[in-house]
C-alpha cells in the first residue's frame, strides 16, 4: 500500500504510547505496530545526487580518491569513475525514509540490519526508497513496543537497485493489550 | 597483530595490481590480500563526538527530535538523551578505518555488511575501533583480487561496544597467481 489517503485506524496520536512526533501526526497519517501487515510497501520522494555532494560527503566520511576526485576514480577498476560512498547513498536513504518514505509513530529506530551495495551510485543519479514490511514481531516483555523488519530498495533513475538494507526496527504498539 | 613496524611482504606499492594509494603506500604498509590472516586485527585511532557533530549530521541526513535535540530525546523512552544517528555511528567509522584503522592496499571498497547498534553513541563519546579479519577468499575468475571478510567493532571511552559491522570487502592481490 502506498501512501493511504487515510490512515487505516483513525486514533493516530490520541492513545500514543510514544507520542514523538505529535506535530507530524496532525499532518501524515503515522503507522503504529498494529496498523502494519507483511507485504505492506511504502514509497519515498526522491534526492538527486551531483559530484559535490559526493565529495563533500567524503571529504568528511570516507576520504578515498574514487568517492572524492573524477581523474582517480577513472583508473580503478572497479569503479571507473567517481562513486559515492555506499555510507553516503545509505545516509541518504534515511533522510528519505524520515522525510515520509516510511511513516512510523515514534520514528524510525534502527537497531541494526543488512546491508548490500550491489551497483555504485553516481552522480546525476535520481534515488528512491521503496519499503515493504516482512516481518512484525510484538515484544513479548514490552507491551508498548515491537520490532519490524523492513527491506528498503533504495534505486535509481534507471530502476537499479543501488542499496538494499534490511532494516531491524523498533516501534510504538498503538495501545497495551 | 596490530599496525606491524614492518609489513609481513617487503614489497607494498611495487607489483601492486591496484595501485591506488601509492602516496599512502610510500609512508604506510598496506596490505594486499596475501598479506592478510584469519583472526589479524588492526586498531584504528580515535574520534571524539560531541552535540554539535551529532546534531550537524542529523539534520542533514537523519532529522529525528532524539538525534538533534537534547530535551526532546530526554522524552524518548528507548534513548533517554540525545543519541547520534546510527548512520553517523557508521559514517566515523568509516573515517576511523580509511584514516589508518585498516590499512588496506586498494582502499576500503565494501559491498554490504551486516550492522548492528547495541548501545547508543554519545555526545563526549570518544570512539574507536577493532577490525578483525574473519575470512579470506581469493577470487575464482578474478586472479587480481579477493572477497575479505571483516568484523570492525566500534567502541567508546567505558569499553562498550556501539557498533558491530561485519564488512564483505574487495580487495587486490599481490600479484596474479
Amino acid at each position: 500500500m502506498m501512501w493511504p489517503a487515510t490512515p487505516r485506524c483513525g486514533r493516530a496520536g490520541l492513545e500514543a504510547a510514544l507520542p514523538i512526533f505529535a506535530d507530524r501526526a496532525m499532518s501524515k497519517p503515522l503507522y503504529y505496530l498494529e496498523d502494519l501487515h507483511v507485504g505492506q510497501r511504502f514509497k519515498s520522494g526522491t534526492h538527486t545526487l551531483d559530484a559535490a555532494q559526493i565529495k563533500a560527503f567524503a571529504a568528511q566520511y570516507d576520504p578515498q580518491p574514487f568517492h572524492m576526485d573524477e581523474k582517480a576514480a577513472e583508473s580503478t577498476s572497479l569503479f571507473k569513475g567517481l562513486a559515492a560512498s555506499g555510507w553516503h547513498t545509505a545516509a541518504i536513504t534515511m533522510r528519505l525514509m524520515v522525510d515520509g518514505g516510511l511513516p512510523l509513530a515514534g520514528g524510525i529506530i534502527g537497531s541494526g540490519g543488512e546491508l548490500s551495495w550491489p551497483v555504485p551510485t553516481r552522480a546525476g543519479d535520481i534515488l528512491q526508497v521503496e519499503n515493504e514490511v516482512l516481518e512484525i514481531t510484538p515484544s513479548r516483555s514490552r507491551p508498548d513496543r515491537g520490532r519490524v523488519i523492513v527491506l528498503a530498495r533504495t534505486t535509481n533513475q534507471r530502476g537499479e537497485t543501488v542499496q538494499t538494507l534490511r532494516a531491524k526496527l523498533i516501534m510504538p504498539r498503538r495501545s497495551s493489550p
